[in-house]
């Protein structure tokens, strides 16, 4: 006997998703949620932060951000990576709420994209645990602070971008409503761009220079 | 009436490729056009290099790679991105035939597969001027010239790694023979792993003693 197939709210309509429960939580549930959580991460980090000496401002608010993008890394996007079935889930696990809302977005989570889980596979194994050894690398001021924070947020962007044209070259059709559209894929998304895009320029600055006072060095001593 | 339907010799059989016309070129003329063109480009580059002033061999050998990579990613690979119909062409175009027979390693090329496209597009359009850009950095020992490497090989690496990971989670059957499978999908391919980490390696080193030998001297002059 077939399974029975429950209406799923996803674009395009006839993605087959045996299985499929609906949302327990609300929307307000589940983004508050995140939101809060991530408040909490976020003061915590600042409030942390101020005790390391010698750390600017600028520096603690990288360690809010590295602490709060490595946690989602390795918490949101890693219970997705793993849990193949999370559309399936028939009590209110939060983690697979989040993307069963998140799917009205782009509905290639729930249908298992490989481009989709091989990006977020990358992101949660190696971006996730890479971001709070960056969080540890400016508090402590290792010398290659810079260098790691560069490398990582160029993994973001270049994550996003294969995420987003893939998207594109096959019809972007997967949202479930112009407004899921717009939030979720679309702007949800843009944090992972011009952060990290502000991230590689201040970090690309304070590497060439330091490069630079090391080339007139060394051009002197000769 | 439906376009004739030649037989293809790719895998899934059941690839559906209408217009397809098989390779002009021998396996031998194909590779070897690509040997000789490459043993000039690094030729060529040795050579020019050879008269810039305070280049150490490593930074020539580098010239040379960033040179012969940057060319392969805006000529084949930018080819690649920008014929879809590559598989139809009716006349000996090199570029052309570079694809028909690659396509024997990978079938995803012919395909059109969209985490294909991505990734090449990505690697044509701004990894490829990237890598001449690359060149000219070593050349004129410009202070960019390690972060801009370690940024163009970490992309090449993510790329590889979303080229593999895709292939496998799809059941890692696009090879039309284990020879095939071998030399165009893994050899080949495997360049584009080594290479790059060793140079992330080489040019981590250098930004991270450069930045080490900065905060001693803010650290002194404090």
């Amino acid at each position: 006997m077939m399974e029975a197939q429950i209406d799923h709210p996803y674009i395009p309509k006839d993605l087959k998703l045996p299985g499929f429960v609906p949302c327990f939580l609300s929307q307000l549930d589940i983004v508050g949620v995140y939101g809060v959580a991530s408040l909490l991460v976020f003061t915590f980090m600042w409030t942390l932060s101020g005790r390391f000496p010698k750390l600017s401002k600028g520096d603690r608010l990288l360690m809010c951000w590295w602490s709060f993008t490595g946690l989602t890394h390795m918490f949101l996007e890693g219970y997705f990576v793993f849990s193949p079935d999370f559309y399936k889930k028939k009590t209110p696990i939060y983690l697979a709420e989040v993307w069963k809302e998140y799917s009205k977005g782009d509905s290639r989570y729930a249908a298992r994209d490989s481009t989709v889980v091989s990006v977020e596979g990358i992101t949660a194994v190696l971006e996730g645990p890479a971001c709070l050894l960056a969080v540890y690398a400016i508090a402590t001021r290792k010398a290659y602070r810079y260098i790691l924070q560069v490398a990582i947020s160029l993994g973001q962007l270049y994550g996003t971008a294969v995420y987003f044209i893939t998207a594109i070259l096959e019809g972007d059709n997967f949202a479930a409503s112009p407004y899921h559209y717009f939030w979720y894929y679309v702007f949800a998304n843009s944090f992972w761009v011009w952060i990290p895009t502000i991230i590689i320029v201040r970090c690309w600055k304070k590497i060439t220079s330091a490069v630079h006072s090391q080339d007139q060095i060394k051009t002197k001593t000769r």
